[in-house]
């Protein structure tokens, strides 16, 4: 079975890149399930309940987030209600919402889905390597297919973690860093790997933000309103190929969708 | 004329690469200037002399370097008398050794190139768009060919350094990530860019460190000594394809080099 | 001559005590200039125009400030054309403002003020050490009485540049943590160094801010609005002694100002 | 029953302080329980077995610890093995040692101590309001008397910590950067509190370190192999003053040892 795994999809730029390719990349790749993370989908910062639906409208099934799904206080009773919709596991008790699932593809598949968020340069969560071993136990029991978005800036946790759950989940992609690897491959346990997925928006930009804004923050030191960028739109994204029986992953394949301006 | 720039050489893996591959590269695509990231060439964690002169012998023409290249002591005079080795310019006055300079081919072409070192969670070093600004200029005065290495964390501040100067370098390369970025491209002023050509060195492995060590630091976080990786090496590296004339990049094309074990 | 410095005045709390016993303790201890940092006045973000004058009103000479102070983009022109208000000297030039001046008390001695930000767990601002030599170096020239507040993070950082200017200006004291320390002294060279002043405002609470909502930031790590604490208001300052002709330090006086509520 | 916990002791200059006057403390404010943190005791960089022994035999009854006390690997199986050694307790499981204990006073009196490192700027260890939650109960089933020394960099996370366990225990004490702060007092709840206790060691010095050195690396940014500093010695300690039978606090005194050179 195939997971079309979208990176963070970032403004308008963002939502509009699906809209005009999604349906076509699910048909080309014969894709069973599409999960995007969408913790950049309203104007770079974070999500709402419309956006989230408009999304689901394209053709997304599960959306996974990050550090940015906080951004807007309106969406957390969604947070709770919307199964479909992950944060990072890793918040402490308490946190709305739910960082784990099983989703069941239309040809009745079941698909764990676990996000995780790094701490190295980022916030003080629990542990991601732990909260994984029991979640993975977890869904493990009910499926053997479980795809991990791992949401974290350093490269280094990143391959951690891919080499910590290699061979007891099917595939670990990371987000955040909004910029594709080109490191994906199969680990030796037999789960897809790829650092960083990279950012669904436009890439004429820095990470998806206005350059101008962007240069301008770094000169300055002061602070800067960002805006997201809107031209040269791309879909990264990365298609995951998994042994239903087994859940190994028996191909992983990243994918550079461009649009013509 | 043609630049192969090979990212971060660690340890003894990232050499054994070198030795048995450069050459190949070389004729292969018909290189005028081999550059390398050097700073983890010495068991991960610095260069000596000695280990630079290996790498001068392998076919390496000028080593550039990043946060690692103090970590040995006894590197700073050869830094100081080496004009072949930089560091990354913006460290403040009175550091050993330069971050720039200009290096003849064997056709008798100047190339320029300028090694930074970003701030975005790393260290609190001069402004790399600012030193960049003044290094340029001086370089530009010698040759229209300048080939950047920005040694640093963050995708946005690499990114950002990539506009700034697009239309003023050739090109703008990342390192320290040791994680190769699809992102290479043309940026629209005329220089190529690319986040990090990722490192040389075992890809079985937390970034060139043995896996179980890596684990096992984010598991405890105590201190754990590193050991470079030998599994499964890779040669990580960009060919850069420049107009010598007005100094515009013309192509980038990524290179991913696997040595059998 | 003897300068009152008033530690970071937070919110209507601070302003509130300055109030009710600025005067008091102008007469108290024969003050000829006050100096306060007014970077959190506005509800403990930033500070306006409006804000300003009131502390002006209350008996303040001149106002220093830290990172806040960019907290209000409606500041920038008043920063630009107020003599008597300082950012931080290390911003990067084209920052609004200033950071240092000469101002003369009503005894018409002049005294130099420098504003400084550390980079310790805080911003890459240019290097407070090398700006403060040149800064320095300026204001020596008008005047021997100076007094530098080191807005900064890092007790090693804030203590490294009080041995650094020891015996080049009047005083070093600290801004920025909230809380005074009870190291006042005269270094061997006759500098006046205390790593914090200390805040101004309400002392029941976690550095000025309503203290159950700093634990529930802590405890669950996701965003949460900060408002400033309102009881048990205080005032933390230090008064300065110094020889007019000399500039050097012959008093420190750690001041703590209760207020009833 | 009065508790006397003394600062960071930092290098031969601490452990001299204390041999020529921590008996004379003991005697002047009549202490029934001496606890120290000894994290920089050898050189500035952890603790060997042979220097707790010693500062055991100058009449230190309890170490507590912090990020530092893990500098020296031969210290682990004493940690494991030495009961009245504590290392921060929201270290992850499998770390050497323990974090908390109850420990007797010669008149009998049970005293509970509870270590815990902060997280803010510094690493990412287990959240220690959640883990006091659990051990301060765990304590509380065996004394009221509690103690908790919270080696913490940041001003918010230590007062919050404070203002989270006031009336639960009888003092929350700051260590690790080595400045006292002046803000000793009893919360409403009945909890002693005082962000910083300071260090025990050379005053002239950038917190412990030789100055020079550490004016060197601030401005240099290279590595600079720190050395402990000599002159100036000084203790600096609290006194905590508990009711026996309710476990609150009546009294908090800083108190600052000076010894002549
Ligand atoms: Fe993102
Ligand atoms: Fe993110
Ligand atoms: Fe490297
Ligand atoms: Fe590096
Ligand atoms: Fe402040
Ligand atoms: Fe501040
Ligand atoms: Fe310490
Ligand atoms: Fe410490």
């Amino acid at each position: 079975m195939k997971i079309l795994f979208i990176g963070d999809v970032v403004g308008r730029a963002g939502r509009l890149a699906l809209s005009s390719r999604l349906s076509r990349l699910i048909d080309r790749h014969q894709i069973d399930l599409v999960v995007a993370n969408g913790e950049n989908a309203a104007a770079g910062f974070g999500l709402t309940a419309d956006l989230a639906r408009e999304l689901y409208d394209l053709g997304v099934d599960v959306l996974t987030s990050g550090n940015h799904i906080w951004d807007k206080k309106e969406l957390y009773p969604y947070l709770e209600s919307q199964k479909r919709l992950l944060r990072p596991a890793n918040y402490p008790a308490g946190a709305p919402g739910r960082g784990h699932g099983v989703y069941t593809t239309s040809a009745g598949i079941p698909v764990g889905i676990l996000n995780l968020e790094g701490r190295v340069f980022m916030g003080n969560l629990e542990c991601p390597f732990r909260v994984a071993d029991a979640l993975v136990e977890e869904l493990r029991r009910q499926t053997p297919i479980i795809l991990v978005d791992f949401h974290a800036e350093a490269t280094s946790e990143k391959a951690a973690l891919g080499c910590y759950l290699d061979g007891r989940v099917s595939a670990v992609v990371g987000t955040h860093t909004h910029v594709p690897t080109a490191d994906e491959r199969i680990l030796p346990g037999g789960t897809a790997y790829m650092t960083d997925v990279g950012m669904t928006g436009s890439r004429d930009s820095v990470i998806g933000i206005r350059k101008e804004l962007a240069v301008e923050k770094f000169l300055s030191l002061l602070p800067v309103r960002f805006e997201v960028a809107k031209k040269d739109s791309v879909i990264c994204a990365v298609v995951l190929t998994i042994d239903e029986q087994t859940g190994r992953a028996v191909g992983i394949e990243r994918v550079l969708e461009e649009l013509a301006d």
